[in-house]
């Protein structure tokens, strides 16, 4: 334990791609024989010194997470508050690192766990402590600013797209004598990067997806059901992809329109369904809906081969990149070509990428408001861009790995929290 | 056409294998040099006398429906009354056929156009009309007895183990500060087929799905939710696979269970929302929940190998029974042997199976109800074998081939329905 550990940790919700990073930091840290620890539940194993010792996992093991979606250590939604209004979790994270001799630490997330890496960092400066934080980018939001793209956002993109695919040739089938409308419910609660990625099934007005509602644009009932029986009487079906961030003119999401069950108790949202009731009761159409839901983001079946690169890569740059020395940056991706698609790592800063959301730029969305640009098309087109199938089992099934996560002993008092 | 023509139509709910039907069945005939021609919509296209010339179609394209999910020429949900009722559809039939010189007729579909091809086939005899009637099987549902399983129903039970697997990967990692419980909603209004096929998506009790709600068995709330909570307070978290048939004590789908909208009007179907429902506001615990509807029956990205085997296999059977005079007769797959797997195609009867329903055995479901027994896996297991993914186009989309479907001139009055 000369030169020190490594602790990786996971934050916020999981992509088909996350633990790609994963596998690409465990493997480039061995290759400096470095020990990596994992925060079992992101900060908070951190928080509890709730720590996995990875040394315990085979290097297949290892190889095997490369394919395997979910959080391998643990995941978890919760923001440690700002130094100033509490200073207690800060001083606990270094009480622990301290303990356990690490001298890195690298918080695979999204933009608020780049908030809190370099918080961190300016606490551990302040307390004389050698840490090199390092932020790892992942979302399936696509809303990091900076970076070309966020790992996990491609794969989700092309899971996206080709479900609508699918389901338009399917819908497209059925319509003579049955389901003339069909909704597919897109992640996305503050901006319409999935939704505007299922763009990508279809060209021109006749392909499927007919109308793509984003959050971006207020949604105006009239008007969409004017649309949907048009594309009806044109087409003879009509496949609408919402993005799940879809508000009214009032600014209300869809999802929470008033739907209540039998006993008058809001219910849990779903645009979708609730479209699809506009839509019956309006229009008179048969209608079929889907909500993914997680299954969009945990897809590894599909991942696309862009994506699980820059997935690998950033786990790499960020290991290089700590035992370098840097501290308070992320590994970016840059995009320096679209065809033939080049692109790069480099660092960014924290501070220019904590607390900030990048939105879908007004230049993605098609002059109706509707549909997707040619500039969106020539950004999609190479994150969807080849497959990366895992291995499967005889039965059927992909083969995922399950790691160990054996502890590490404890040695600091319980933490309250 | 001094031999005459080969008529070929897809019924009901397609399939992400159907069109591999098609294309062996087009594939066969030409190198028999028959000429197919394909009922747009089903029968109906037959009685409206809309047909199409798929000589127009070039020997890649016919290659490439191998691997296109949907209904390349349309289907229909549509069903003739019996002869007795209203003979005027089966004469007009025969006369669409000798206008068309149609001498064999493949039907591909399930229970309902199994009973229609019969019908048409005992119509033709009293008619003098030499035709062949043959039932090409075909449904998601694996409802139809006499065959092992159905061509379409081992990629749909593929994608449901498989996004099971996956969700269950993604609900493990946020279970600390997030989601607790997640249900899946499989189709199968009637059977539990599906659902006990994401049964393949994990072992023993502690793995996912933990609890599968079966239509076999009658829900009980209380029962429910007991184990619900008894599963998260074990594992951390719960996963539910309930299938969209499932029925209250009452006998009423739980779908139908009486949630509303705004405006006091039936919401549209969802097991799952419903359950998510209860799950909130009984035991207090963050759900998410999905409904893949048509995606888990138009799935072709994840297709298994072996279904695709045997909807290649039962269409060329199928014109090979038609070529060599047999008459109301359907190729099966009858399993020889689960380990290692092997099946042959074999003729049925089709008054075995017209109207007959196979149902989930009861030895597939396991003692306590909520999962399936090792008689179900070996069952499973050879099924969901194999991946046969489509080729892709360089935006990452999977390269589907749409027809010309070209009509061929109508020669006859009308058809008024």
């Amino acid at each position: 334990m000369s030169h020190g550990n490594l602790l990786y940790a996971q934050s916020g919700g999981v992509t088909a791609v996350i633990n790609a990073t994963a596998s690409a930091v465990i493997h480039t840290a061995r290759s400096h024989r470095i020990k990596v620890l994992a925060a079992r539940n992101g900060i908070l194993g951190a928080l509890r010194e709730d720590l996995i010792d990875t040394s315990h996992e085979t290097a297949a093991a290892i190889r095997a997470l490369a394919h395997t979606p979910g959080g391998a250590f643990g995941s978890c939604r919760y923001k440690l508050k700002a130094p100033e209004v509490d200073r207690a979790p800060y001083e606990r994270l270094i009480a622990v690192f301290r303990a356990h001799d690490i001298r890195w630490f690298l918080y695979n997330g999204g933009n608020d766990s780049a908030d809190t890496a370099l918080k961190l960092s300016a606490i551990a400066t302040e307390f004389g402590y050698p840490l090199s934080c390092i932020g790892v980018p992942k979302t399936v939001d696509n809303d990091l600013v900076v970076t070309d793209c966020c790992p996990g956002f491609a794969s989700a993109a092309k899971y996206t797209a080709v479900s609508v695919r699918e389901a338009a040739l399917d819908v497209a089938a059925m319509a003579d004598t049955s389901t003339k409308v069909f909704i597919y419910e897109a992640m996305g609660r503050h901006a319409g990067w999935l939704a505007a990625a299922a763009g990508m099934a279809g060209h021109g007005p006749d392909e499927a997806p007919h109308l793509i509602l984003f959050p971006e644009r207020a949604f105006d009932e009239a008007d969409f059901l004017a649309r949907v029986q048009a594309t009806v009487a044109r087409v003879g079906w009509c496949l609408v992809v919402a993005s799940e961030g879809v508000r009214g003119p009032d600014g209300r999401f869809l999802a929470e329109a008033g739907t209540v069950d039998a006993f008058g108790h809001a219910q849990l949202g779903g645009v979708a369904p609730h479209l699809a009731q506009v839509v019956k009761d309006q229009l008179g159409f048969k209608v079929h809906w889907t909500v993914p839901d997680y299954l969009q983001r945990s897809a590894r079946h599909l991942a696309s081969a862009t994506d699980l690169k820059h997935a690998l890569a950033v786990g790499r740059a960020a290991v290089q990149y700590a035992l370098a020395g840097r501290n308070a940056v992320m590994p970016v991706i840059r995009r320096i070509r679209d065809v033939p698609y080049h692109w790069k790592i480099v660092p960014a800063p924290l501070a220019d990428l904590a607390n900030h959301e990048k939105k879908l730029p007004e230049d993605f969305i098609r002059d109706d408001g509707h549909g997707i640009s040619a500039v969106a098309r020539r950004y999609f087109a190479p994150l969807l861009r080849g497959q990366a199938p895992p291995p499967y089992r005889r039965d059927g099934i992909p083969a995922y790995v399950t790691l160990k996560n054996r502890p590490l002993a404890k040695t600091l008092p319980a933490w309250p929290g």
